[in-house]
């Protein structure tokens, strides 16, 4: 093989799914892993593709290999192994050359590699890749940041393995140094919230107005076709009809309601704090899987307080209620992430672009749908880039958010737990209310703590004439 | 005068306050200001206790008037400041002296500062202290982290100028280095918690109910005789009944809805994502304050949704019921603060005494509440540490739950934002649930990442037959 197109570093499911992809396009690329026998392991499961791989045995190996300008993948986990790669690699490598991180990597790890490499005349690249192993495979989602002729270096190659929307590509350049990371971490936030919010609506089917199974399935399967169409509703009706072949019982029968999470919902939840940004449906979904893992408390808390009654009058709610509410929290958690988006972009300068952003993720990522290709359209005219504002999804949210309403009111009323889809709801009233209960928040401020207030009948920051307090008994 | 018996650096509302209400206990205090000229009007302005205080000029003028070991009090803005002071002051300090940080610092700093300070010789406290003006002259609460031995060397002083309850002091050594001032972020989250709470039933009371305000505040009034008795009850009565002396209108009527915060509030949040802790009353009071500030978003959504009704059928809630509902929600968020306390605890080692801080918190800080008295009792015998599973607490909650349901609907089905009652709400639903949605969650994150999930009726790690996905479209 002549010099390889590209080099990939950490042969882990996602890394060997990438090189398989970047071969079957054409590319050739130079594979290495530190676990011994890897890059062999793969080439000899590549087949026809193998070819297009070669194994390398070092890192020294790899880069030798590579056509200059170089461009190096990493695909191993975030922290202090991309750093330690990162040092062994500056040796090795020209100014010019091009590294770049495509894990799950914090944006802030990202912006301190991207300012340390600029002196170093090696160039970086932080790259959040959405899709599992299967859209590693066959096209995922890219979400570059750096600078933008770096991107443009190794941009055919990317964008040729990734998914596309209508001829469209899903992978893009939204900003530099940690921006493509960072947008990483409010997609995975906003994965973790349609979750939540889906299962929050099955749970309501299932316990609550006890419908079967293969019947909660089918209206997933109806919903897909519609509004909601997405992986996330195509694979709960999957799951949703899917039995265990040792015990022939439904698979959500025998699951246990303990739920993992890797970390990175909560890196955008901090940074959403450092932001001042509501994404109160993250929230929501992330406490859910933390109390999910608090199982010794819950069924003491069951035993103590009788969990939720379980049979509601069916009557009360239609699926058709049900889907409308799940639009409504989709579009509203959307909004939410996107108004994150928009006040990162102001805060660290990025100029990220939100409509193409949406469309980014169209396809390829875990959150992919329909319903993203319209909010791209709407970002570009959405007032105070809020979507709920934009409005053919203001219109959506008129005739919707009444059925959200309807549906966290049944829930709460049976007690089955909505937090999600309440902190929606929460969200939406707090959005159209010209006047909230701050007032309050302002004046036990001021009396307190003489912090002043602003009024609302002139400008300029004001105190009360606050009763001097009693002295504390 | 002789040496003085404690430094205090920083005269500022709290630090003026304190150097009095150190005077005020028989110490003599030598105060300095990098401000020149405030030590001097502190002691003009100190009246009999003026022979107690002795005004510097400089930093080293101050040191030198001490009794050794020397004692040295903090009360400068967090952050950079307190750095600069550390570093002023280790060259004139000897080995055993002890520096106090009585400021509102981050923990990780303070963790920091102990860690960097202990190969000098030189002893440091961090010391959380609150009460706002009023509690720094008559008795605030604090909260010390540090060495015992260093605490013991000063607790004479600081625990004769702190707040009691029935005698006993409301200032205690909670932990190692950073505890103290961890614990105060924790209260200062809380106290978010409580007002806003406090705000929605208000709201809920005047908007939504019509009560007039007079009224209203007779209600918070008759709340402060019973369960609900505290400093924040106290001041909302107080509060809603005051006018507005130039308009001669309600105060409240003519306060802006925006409301600040300056940041405690935040680090609380982030370092609870980091513990994994679910403080989701939390979470709302602190995204209905950045709400709050948004208030070109509200009128844009006021114009588009239109807002909250008013005018409710009073029928449906009396005032016993929303006493109830805060009285709920009250446990609820608390249950979730010592939770946190508790997480925090087992990462740190620190050996929090729960039932210590709830003691320490009954009086002289501004969430200081008869019920705090029944929580420390509580928290002696409470299940897994969960406030909500002691018996006392638990009858309660069985009582007042179903009252804190019913005011969350009939604000929901009225349209008036909620978000940390509903959020208490969700968090008491789910702590009942023995079995929760997040069954669904591990089917999809295992179905689209191969995460693995647990099974109910077997222990290991297992992966679902899932019929393989389709080809992206």
């Amino acid at each position: 093989m002549a010099h390889a197109d590209i080099g990939l570093i950490g042969l882990g499911t996602m890394g060997g799914m990438l090189a398989l992809n970047i071969a079957d396009h054409g590319f050739t690329v130079a594979a290495v892993d530190a676990s011994e026998g890897a890059a062999d392991r793969l080439k000899a499961s590549a087949g026809s593709l193998a070819s297009s791989i070669r194994a390398c045995a070092s890192l020294a190996d790899l880069v030798q290999s590579l056509t200059a300008p170089r461009s190096v993948l990493l695909l191993v986990p975030a922290g202090q192994a991309v750093d330690d790669l990162i040092g062994e690699l500056i040796p090795l490598l020209d100014s010019g050359d091009t590294i770049i991180d495509a894990g799950n990597s914090n944006f802030r790890d990202t912006q301190r590699r991207c300012a340390a490499m600029r002196s170093d005349g090696v160039r970086f690249l932080g790259v959040g890749i959405s899709g599992g192993a299967e859209g590693a495979r066959f096209g995922p989602a890219m979400m570059a940041g750096g600078e933008a002729d770096s991107w443009g270096r190794v941009a055919p190659i990317m964008t040729a393995i990734s998914a596309t929307y209508e001829g469209e590509t899903c992978a893009a350049w939204l900003g530099p140094d940690g921006a493509g990371h960072f947008v990483k971490s409010v997609h995975n936030g906003i994965e973790y919230a349609d979750m939540q919010m889906i299962a929050e609506v099955h749970a309501i089917m299932h316990d609550g107005l006890r419908i079967p199974r293969t019947q909660v399935s089918e209206i997933f399967h109806e919903w897909n076709q519609g509004p909601l169409a997405s992986y996330l509703i195509e694979i709960t009706a999957k799951i949703s009809s899917t039995m265990d072949p040792e015990t022939d019982r439904p698979i959500l029968d025998v699951i246990l309601d303990k739920a993992g999470q890797k970390g990175t919902g909560r890196w955008t939840l901090i940074e959403a704090q450092h932001l001042g940004a509501n994404v109160s449906v993250i929230e929501a979904a992330v406490a859910a899987r933390n109390m999910s893992a608090a199982l010794p408390q819950r069924i003491r808390g069951a035993e103590l307080f009788a969990g939720a009654s379980g049979n509601w009058p069916e009557a009360d709610l239609t699926s058709n209620d049900l889907e409308h509410a799940l639009i409504a929290g989709k579009i509203i958690c959307y909004a939410q992430g996107f108004d994150m988006l928009m006040k990162a972009s102001e805060e660290f300068k990025w100029k990220l672009p939100l409509p193409g952003i949406a469309k980014l993720w169209r396809n390829g990522c875990i959150i992919r749908s329909g319903m993203l290709n319209d909010m791209a359209n709407a970002l570009e005219s959405a007032d105070q880039n809020n979507l709920c504002f934009a409005p053919s999804f203001a219109n959506v949210l008129i005739n919707s958010a009444p059925k959200l309403r309807q549906t966290v009111m049944a829930a709460l009323q049976n007690g089955t737990p909505v937090p999600a889809l309440s902190a929606a709801l929460c969200y939406f009233d707090t959005l159209r209310s010209a006047r909230t209960s701050a007032n309050m928040i302002q004046a036990q401020r001021d009396f307190f703590g003489a912090h002043g207030f602003e009024r609302t009948d002139r400008h300029g920051t004001f105190h009360g004439p606050w009763i001097p307090d009693d002295k504390a008994e």
